[in-house]
């Protein structure tokens, strides 16, 4: 086990009625808001009115910042940085999905910063100062509401990349499963494989003395697949909204990390050169390159990995270490495809055209990857296999 | 899932060689210090010495309490509010293990507190104002470190009642694995056997929509008992120290109760007037009263929690709920045997002569018991199973 220093930062809300308990938390910290938000589902679930008519009542004065999208660009946080400024505004509060929390933590970050905030994605700036932020969660994917952490992409040069610091992390957020009752299937089952991702990410590391680690990850994985047809099927369950939102959160605020290396992340950085060129949903992309990965990086030193969530998590019995890693992998793709994801590029339109290209972005800063380390040829490969 | 509020408020210094590092974080708060500590250990492995030369060099100045006992008495926590009021001291540093660091949770409640300490512990008094403290750590198994709950007892009543305040919570905890190197065997499977009671509280709740916070639970519980037999032969086993260690922290910090009722907990109340009264290892006296706990409230009605366990924690192959129970609760029996922890009152010398006084006293404040209401006559039954 590695040393770690580690506090948790963010203060969480959990549950329904909870929507005028975030007045006081902004209050603590903030006087103006920025409210920023998506496309219109905060509206069509009433949520928007509501909180309005909360800042109105307790004359909390806001501006808004609307239209993140999926994805979220660096145009948005150029244009939030740009609101917050010219209206002194100390206080950011995101409302949506993973992608508008990330772009208002860019924000928030950007704000106190000189510079072009693109230049914490490209590693030219480091976030030394930030607006303090809160959120209000409506989607179960990213756990972007209890880490520092942000993705965001660049339409001109077609990159998408990430930038943390953990004064990015939200003050306080706001996690009520009924927000998330009118996600789609798609959505939803994009959502639950992301969630997967994250924990998978952080699981492939080569130390061998994580096991409350390893334990923890294979009970969130589990009860993730558990519940996926659930949700899936009725998407008014609250209990099992409830479930998937918590297991998300705690996927990747940090529990699963501590005393570890922090996990592969080859599988998201090669995810991010797929969605940055074809603007697909990320949890998809992910769906399509985790199994090719796993068949690529898979050998004999790593192979005991493998098997050990092959075994624990998707009931594979096997003795033999390789022949377990590869059922485990053919059993993933397999859920996979039952929650309606894709599996391979071909269902979702993406021909061999960019392979080159896409590989040598994501491998722009240096060879990625903790298990194996891959380089542009590497990654031809995984894209390949998941053709 | 219940609605939760929640955030951490402790933040955790985990690994070797980070002793230094406590000193911002005391001077972040406080100025001068109280130094806690139970018997010799802390001098033999060197650790005082270190403390003291540390506290020297940064010109902190320091009173010290020391000789607090396991099974911590309201003399030690008074002592402690009395050095604590005469020399001005605003921090409460303890060092040693969950008793030494219950002591110092009542000492910085009651430093601002007029009444008598023990008001806490019989609901006369709730803490309203506290001396922010830090902890370092030198024994697994009470989770006290990060978290703002107290067990003292009173040898004049012969009572060991409970206190708790989130300001109570540590404002930093330091894990060094290496401090636990000396604890023996008998105290090791004491605090292994803690541990894996405080998840079993937590897990027995009639509620059924908790899948995530079970199988976390069931993770750590299976992490504590394949460790075990490591630590129990090679107590110098770092990486085996360590995972027991922040098994520990997570087992009574929180993660296993969000969204949940607040567990049994009937098992610690019965044990606290066990060790009330003959005063024996917290954690030999719940692998006495658990399995006959466990035994007695056991019915049709409940009997899927027992066989859940038994099944994922145990490994029990058994499609009937019941007869799984018993096999769970006979597995856990025998792992507790195995490392060396008693098994029944007998071995402990405890005959029936007081089962009716420890029994009454247990309910004192009314029937206990979340999955069953246990009273009396309830309570004497299972001490008759535990004989």
């Amino acid at each position: 086990m590695r040393d770690f220093n580690f506090k948790f930062n963010t203060k969480i809300l959990f549950g329904k009625n909870k929507l005028e308990e975030i007045i006081p938390e902004i209050k603590m910290v903030g006087s103006r808001l920025l409210l920023a938000y998506g496309g219109g589902s905060i509206k069509s679930i009433g949520l928007y009115d509501e909180i309005v008519a909360l800042l109105n009542k307790h004359q909390i004065p806001f501006e808004e910042l609307s239209g993140i999208r999926p994805n979220p660009g660096i145009e948005s946080v150029r244009e939030g940085v740009k609101i917050c400024r010219e209206n002194n505004l100390d206080f950011v509060l995101a409302v949506g999905g993973g992608s508008v929390l990330d772009c208002c933590k860019a924000i928030a970050a950007g704000v106190h910063y000189e510079g072009d905030p693109w230049d914490f994605m490209v590693q030219k700036a480091v976030v030394k100062k930030a607006v303090p932020l809160g959120t209000i969660l409506t989607l179960a994917a990213t756990g972007s509401e209890m880490n520092g952490n942000a993705v965001i992409s660049n339409s001109e040069t077609f990159e998408k990349r990430a930038m943390g610091a953990p004064i990015l992390c939200p003050v306080f957020s706001l996690l009520n499963p009924e927000y998330t009752y009118t996600v789609n299937k798609w959505h939803t089952a994009a959502g639950i494989t992301d969630i997967i991702s994250h924990v998978l990410e952080l699981y492939f590391t080569p130390e061998k003395s994580t096991q409350v680690q390893d334990a923890m990850s294979e009970a969130l994985i589990k009860t993730t697949v558990s519940l996926s047809p659930v949700v899936l099927e009725q998407p008014e369950n609250y209990e099992a909204r409830a479930q998937i939102m918590w297991t998300s959160t705690l996927a990747l605020n940090g529990l699963l990390s501590f005393g570890k290396l922090p996990g592969d992340w080859s599988t998201h950085l090669i995810e991010h050169e797929v969605s940055a060129i074809y603007d697909i949903t990320h949890g998809a992309g992910l769906a399509i390159i985790f199994p090719a990965w796993m068949t690529y990086v898979l050998d004999e030193q790593n192979a005991w990995r493998f098997a050990k969530l092959a075994r624990n998590v998707w009931g594979i019995i096997d003795t033999d270490d390789l022949s377990a890693a590869h059922k485990g992998i053919a059993a993933m793709k397999s859920f996979f495809s039952s929650i309606g994801m894709p599996v391979s590029l071909k269902e979702v339109d993406i021909d061999d055209s960019q392979l080159g290209t896409m590989a040598e972005k994501a491998c722009r800063f240096g060879s990625i990857g903790l298990i194996k380390k891959l380089n542009k040829a590497d990654i031809v490969e995984i894209f390949k296999i998941a053709l």
